[in-house]
């Protein structure tokens, strides 16, 4: 459905009409002939068309839901709602609440492996739903949109199907932004410890580090990834084991502020002063960035326009609009404090300096 | 209704039956009969023990509230869910599911001044409801207690009516320790920052350091006194303020924990080591009081332990059960991390050191 702003009132779908024209060798203005049901155009020629049409295009596009414009929305997030869900979660809430509309919450973790989204579709009295994080496959994200359904994603944990309505953050940008941020700074030798909640985040944040790496030609060195849970015992674990090697990496990007704060912890028992020995990049922006000392250069999430542009993307639908675009990206901003600075040099002098 | 549970057939209510007895100058026994509904009573007398019993109680007992096995229960905090909130919406969102009940999410700051609850009692499909920090009145909650819908207030703002159903922290004892743990340390002239997101709550911490104090023969000194809201910034400016006095205090307890994150702040830009020249105290235990350098001592509060306990509460009465208890409070524990420490002596050298 990615062009389904396209769709006039002849069912054209994918294919345009120069595709069909070139297809069926007639001209571009008997296809549109044919397809706009006007006179003129020979019975058969117009079943060619519709044919052809069927052809280049695969199934036909999902019917727009009908509108509802009555009913609750669920609202899940099958976490605990911590400082990265529950922003997200309150202003998810809030908005429909302007919206009018009633919110089904589902929260907290006792929900994670229940079968909720199977069930939806015969809840006569749920109008539609705003999922965060789903555990759910993305087969069953297409089941609940076959069902008719109307749902929007935020965070989607896999690769969502196309024409599934989701929002997110723009994580390759933001991850990107952060490592050109180091480079600039004449760090190359960068440690990454990947502690996105979100998988596909994760994927995305270490894409965007790549490509700023390669931006100076560089390219990542295994050796200097890591991985784990998004909590500040990883970043103080998992730092301790970078800042060990042999020669140490001059930054840490880590995408994910406590984790961050746990990499300042692991500095500071090794008696690395930061920034001076030692640059720290988070992710996220949460209370904690600005709780460390030194405060965190970090990546701001808009988790709360996350929630709101979600809502008013799903309430669209509700209300028997097309989606105005099926999958949102939101920009991060690089919040600059005090963990970063100029890469040491070889000999710990600090490069770049006048 | 703190009596209900004496009612038995009869209503008796507050008054016993030796009461009405010694009111009435009539026999234990003849009055119990009256009462009952038993033969071998004059009409007359039976009218007397009635009126009399009308007299003796005032108004009468609120009628326990018929069950609810039905409907949804409205989880109502009209605040942006922070690391504060989330946890409570979240554990109580968990526990309603686990009980069977679907959760009617009611949270940003956008309903903060919505007559939600004088809506309530109207609406057939809501069972009852659980109030997070409600910005109500203690008149309206009273009303909304009349109306006989049920419902649990989580961290009440106001003192609550004696037959509303509360749970909170047991904030004067978790106060308590946390001075009394600086008093043991040799602390006398300690700071305060009040800036709990609760009134109450405030109130009731206060009313603990006050009492800690006094066991060491000490009083609050209203110079060492500051309050604010519970962000950091609050503690950077008004610790700032404490710190600049002369002679300055040794220890600064703050009621929650982002404000002792910027008394830390304040303490480090003046230059003083924390804990040698200063001790800092935190309230709450959320993720930026393992975020600083030193980590935070603090007192921990039960913030999941909240909500599933309201819920468990509520749902006792949904069920039909009079609650157990009416007003709740959970224990709170002090966590020593490293930001508190002996008292230094006047001269700069740590007292009580060996």
């Amino acid at each position: 459905m990615e062009h389904a702003q396209e769709i006039t009132s002849p069912p054209v779908g994918r294919a345009t009409v120069r595709d069909l024209a070139a297809h069926l060798g007639l001209s571009a203005a008997t296809v549109s002939r044919a397809l706009n049901g006007r006179a003129h155009v020979a019975a058969e020629t117009r079943r060619r068309v519709q044919e052809a049409v069927r052809q280049l295009d695969g199934p036909a596009p999902q019917p727009r839901p009908r509108p509802r414009r009555q009913g609750q929305v669920l609202l899940r997030c099958p976490y605990e709602l911590t400082d990265y869900f529950g922003p997200i979660v309150s202003s998810a809430a809030e908005t429909l609440r302007l919206h009018g509309r009633e919110v089904l919450l589902d929260a907290g973790n006792a929900g994670y492996h229940d079968a909720v989204l199977a069930r939806l579709p015969s809840r006569r009295d749920i109008a539609g739903a705003v999922l965060v994080l789903p555990p759910e496959s993305a087969a069953d994200l297409d089941a609940l949109r076959a069902s008719g359904t109307p749902f929007v994603v935020i965070d989607p944990r896999v690769r969502v199907p196309r024409d599934v309505l989701s929002v997110s953050a723009a994580n390759v940008t933001g991850a990107r932004a952060a490592t050109a941020h180091l480079t600039g700074l004449g760090h190359r030798r960068i440690g990454v410890i990947s502690a996105a909640p979100v998988l596909t985040a994760g994927e995305d944040r270490m894409a965007g580090h790549a490509s700023a790496l390669a931006e100076v030609g560089a390219l990542i060195d295994p050796a200097l990834v890591r991985a784990g849970e998004p909590v500040t015992g990883t970043g103080h674990r998992l730092g301790g084991e970078l800042l060990d090697l042999s020669p140490r990496p001059t930054a840490v990007v880590c995408f994910n502020d406590k984790v961050a704060v746990g990499v300042l912890r692991a500095a500071a028992e090794r008696g690395l002063r930061v920034p001076a020995d030692l640059s720290v990049l988070g992710f996220d922006d949460i209370d904690v960035s600005r709780a460390s000392t030194p405060e965190l250069t970090t990546v701001r999430q808009p988790l709360q326009e996350l929630g709101r542009l979600a809502v008013t993307a799903l309430v669209r639908v509700l209300e028997g609009h097309e989606a105005e675009a099926l999958h949102i990206e939101l920009a991060t901003q690089l919040v600059v404090r005090g963990s970063t600075g100029p890469a040491p040099g070889p000999d710990g002098v600090v490069s770049g300096a006048a």
